[in-house]
């Protein structure tokens, strides 16, 4: 019987493996994907980390339920003193904000002209090897980037990043999964132009992941060499092949790349207009090649929101960045003091994904049960989504809670269910006395006593008295 | 060997679970959902039933193959008399028609101006509480609507109705749960501003349902407190917790809500201008605020295809009303005498959702197999899908027939089997007498014998003679 | 013990079975499908042959995973000299390349006037069935169509082939299952309003696949007599029950529909004049019926990149044809000679299907990974996918290679890794010096030794001297 006994043992085991499967499926494989139902979100960290040389990139698991919900993943660059974040491209569309520090930023665009160039007039002159540092190189357009700045970035565009300050440069970026602009599946796919990534795509799910390497790795030497014009040896070294630096690596001497002179200082009309007239292909619109697409959310004079006691807030949408309208993201940014209260309000046509830059709050947000699924702290470094329709409100429990939000729509639209211009402001008297059960003097308070559109105080002694009538 | 036979019935059930689940898989897990190789269509009852203290909300299952195949969900509000809808909002895009009764209903846009005030100069006065009736509210558009009226509903905004008739008020909603609007999963999800749902969101596969609760329920009440500067006993209130009406509760006494006079007595002019220049927030384009987003699909005068004999057609796309181009959703309403016959058609670029109004029909479905998928009656309060490209041909059983269809393109196009704009009419003579091995004189009949392009007679002496020519 | 015995083999059986269950839900089942994790590529050719009296359907796995990835499906249809492709209609765009030969082609738009006409003056006369020869027939639209003709067709728009020339015609269609064109699950549904399909639809997974009929058959005869208004035996005729010929029939006899003269002596201005003035309905755009579905890629003289030791690229995308605005689909037209080379080069924001119609050619494609997942040669009916952000280079091996790529955007953008307009010649010098550790002097022959924007040699020797200057 020890045969019969190994064969129930056996069968048992399949039992088990095949409920585990099947608990599994029943949880991710149907058709209707309930992944929005969601009864509590947690504060999100990294779950990966890919170390470079000079600098590491932490990536957040896009199969949390919230990430998967709002159909988006999320990664954060840290990039050292002079440090360089390689040239690649994703299959979906990005927006990024620079969390701290101050660097350059480079994007290569199909069909455009290089348009920085060393001198007014370009003269390329190769006088041998022993001359070479006359040689005047031109290349596409180079920006400044610093902590604030908010980069839309296209699909299959190539970008890189230099920390050309001190303190390190960190970036995070938000990938649109569900995007119709991403073609690929639901996965966030870099392709390396140049450098690596030893520990391989592991953020992926469903198979063994190699060391990614970059592109030029998977061409044979020889036709690198046909299309380059290159010799053999050089086309070997575009592969990479023993370079373990990772993605960013450490720049050795200076980066002498061509620059606009910084902000406040650059000739943008200039620039713009070279931009304008250069070469063109693809049946690009005449436009891409000098379309903005970098905003600085971090200048108060910009504020949609400004409360000198309390704190501000700024949006950028696609009225702002045209070419939001294009990749169907948007931003908000946020910084309040202690005891400040973002009023609670709700994304009535996007998902948000909401990180902490500095300080932290106390949150909580509800879903469509009116249940609470978050109520707790968020810092530093932490992420959290907010879906659309599901209810937030944020209070400043540090000196200063600072934040970004990225927005799955490039118009986002907030609801908010108090103050000036909240919901219930505009639902008759009636309305708010027969849904609450409550007499006309209450409902007349809860609709007209916060005269606040979005900031508030989250403490100290709250004016029960007479409504006070807004300035429309 | 009774261990032996035991791990034998053991092993069997195991195979029997196992090939049950792989069944359900192989329906509904795939990569490759074949959710529309539909063999057979039905006609749909609610399969939910929400009783509230003054009406009920019927829900149909989404799951439903046709209904999953046509990305929508569909529910039927019936509101008794001096019964208030309250506030709630969703995830998606919603068209509603209103098929029998009349109300008033309110949308709150966020952003957009109270535009209704008790008077023309608001003075609010508040002299203590034995005083009250003589503070003037003021909120925002408040509109009448009667049967037949067609309304758009874009994601995130709260909507509330009112019964102020003697009969029921039934509202039709269909939901788009395919469209990018909907960002988080393709289920249907309500938001509570007021009221509950004690049966909870039982439409919802996956989880066990709690009671769902209004937004406030989900904060804590000193948030509520803080936020809308009121005490925490009121707040306690918004909660609604002890409240066991449900969504649709009963007014007492006079729903004295700021009104227009009925249609046709509405000083419109001035209404649109206040919206037009009312205060904006959130980057909303200027025109959202006064955007018209009702329209009467009951007005002869306004019919597509009008015959005195047979019918009337209407349709509703966004030529009519530019919102639909935004929600990407169509209605059409008909309404066909006894033996009536809607020619044979199919949607080009669309699914339809088919509600029966009034009265009854014999339909015929036929798929893309060249199968009858659906050949029976549907009578009133039933539902039937209309898969993109299915044909259909629809007659009249009882006195009158009259339906809506929702269309899940803002503007969805018909082709027709038959008549002076039909497929059939547009194809050269020899694509017919080679395609149907059929004589000159017989295609030339299938041509041409029927002039009319949309409603005909079903019954009586067809006439075979010989075709007559249409004036163009 | 023989009992226990085969208990075990039965278990292991389920065992085995349940563990290729589970590997393939693995692949294909999950919420996060990884279909675009592709390890290796190959050169697909059809899977399913629908044979027909005059020709056959030849059909590609859409369940292929480059395919599944791409979010399309493949046909080729091979019509015989007097073959005539039977009107039918699809769930999904349609883009088509005319591979070989030359017909007619005619579409039904539905609202459309049939514009076609056997005379300027319209009179039907029939005078008797001995003199039917006098009728004079009026349909929409017929077009010439020959080698190169890139046609796009909405869905639910049904349309039909003619083989007028002596050699078969060749058309290849693409259908985008992923656009929200699609609006039924991802499989392709062709509708046939004639012929049939003996065969059913083969390529459909999941159920049991019977005949495929036309959509009459699935009506009543009686109702589609009534509809008609023709005798039920006519009705009975055209179910095409007892028809075994298929999709593509062969025309007996000529073949007399209106058609305007060959290109060049057409008299355009005329033909489109009245398709503009002609009947409208279903609120279709003014414009609809006139608008333009056909380019014709073979026709050196558009070409976009033309080098005559080398060959040419053309291009079609939505600024040269609208209407691929509203289908979402664009084409590239190549033709290159032995031992030329397409530089290497990724779509930004589009999959393409690349078919080969003539000669072949040695391919490379590189994954997100930097793995080579295809190496191989592609020869003259073969098809292979290249997902967004693979790269891929293309060298002639034979004396022509002639393709043609269907792009799933309207405007795809493409990359190249070498030549003038490169993403290497947008790269500051110092970028790739860091990169790829290199030697400036090495990196500026990778920078600009190749002038070339697209074709190149792919053999011969390399010029390794020092780079020349790109007239811009």
């Amino acid at each position: 019987m020890a045969r019969v006994s190994s064969l129930l043992s056996f069968c048992l085991t399949l039992l088990i493996l095949f409920h585990g499967y099947a608990a599994q499926q029943g949880q991710q494989g149907q058709q209707f994907p309930n992944e929005c139902q969601l009864d509590q979100l947690n504060a999100l960290e990294p779950s990966h980390v890919l170390k470079s040389e000079a600098g590491r990139i932490e990536v957040w698991d896009h199969h949390a339920p919230q990430l998967r919900c709002s159909g988006v993943s999320f990664a954060r660059y840290i990039i050292e003193s002079k440090g360089l974040y390689l040239p690649s491209f994703f299959n979906t569309a990005k927006l990024s904000f620079v969390a701290k520090g101050r660097g350059l930023m480079g994007k290569v665009i199909p069909g455009c002209a290089e348009t920085f160039q060393d001198s007014s007039e370009f003269q390329p002159r190769f006088e041998g090897q022993g001359q070479s540092q006359r040689f005047r190189d031109m290349h596409q357009k180079v920006e400044h980037i610093r902590s604030g700045d908010t980069i839309a970035t296209t699909p299959g565009v190539a970008q890189w990043f230099y920390n050309d300050g001190q303190q390190p440069l960190v970036i995070v970026s938000v990938f649109d999964l569900a995007s119709h602009q991403n073609q690929l599946d639901r996965n966030p796919r870099p392709f390396y132009l140049a450098g690596n990534n030893p520990q391989g795509q592991v953020w992926l799910q469903g198979r063994e992941q190699q060391p990614q390497k970059n592109i030029f790795n998977g061409f044979g030497p020889e036709v690198i060499a046909q299309a380059l014009k290159i010799d053999l040896q050089t086309a070997q070294q575009l592969q990479n092949q023993d370079d373990n630096r990772g993605n960013i690596v450490r720049v050795q001497g200076p980066f002498g790349v061509i620059r606009p002179p910084l902000r406040g200082q650059r000739p943008q009309e200039e620039e713009e207009e070279e931009g304008r007239h250069g070469r063109h292909g693809n049946g690009l619109e005449e436009t891409i090649c000098s379309a903005r697409c970098t905003d600085n959310l971090d200048d108060p004079s910009r504020a949609d929101v400004y409360k000198p006691q309390l704190g501000y807030i700024s949006t950028l949408n696609s009225y702002d960045l045209p070419i939001l309208r294009f990749i169907r993201l948007s931003a908000l940014r946020g910084s309040i003091r202690q005891n400040a209260m973002v009023l609670p309000q709700w994304n009535a046509n996007a998902n948000a994904i909401l990180y902490v830059t500095d300080g932290e709050a106390q949150i909580q947000i509800v879903n469509d049960n009116g249940n609470r699924v978050f109520d707790g702290q968020v810092s530093q470094g932490q992420l959290i989504a907010v879906p659309q329709g599901f209810s937030v409100v944020k209070r400043a429990t540090s000196n200063r809670f600072q934040w970004v939000e990225f927005k799955t729509n490039a118009n986002a639209q907030i609801n908010t269910l108090a103050g000036r211009t909240s919901v219930l402001r505009g639902l008759p008297l009636e309305v708010i006395t027969n849904g609450f059960q409550i007499s006309p003097e209450e409902a007349r308070r809860v609709k007209f006593n916060t005269l606040e559109t979005t900031l508030t105080h989250s403490s100290g002694p709250a004016s029960y008295g007479m409504p006070r009538v807004a300035a429309a």
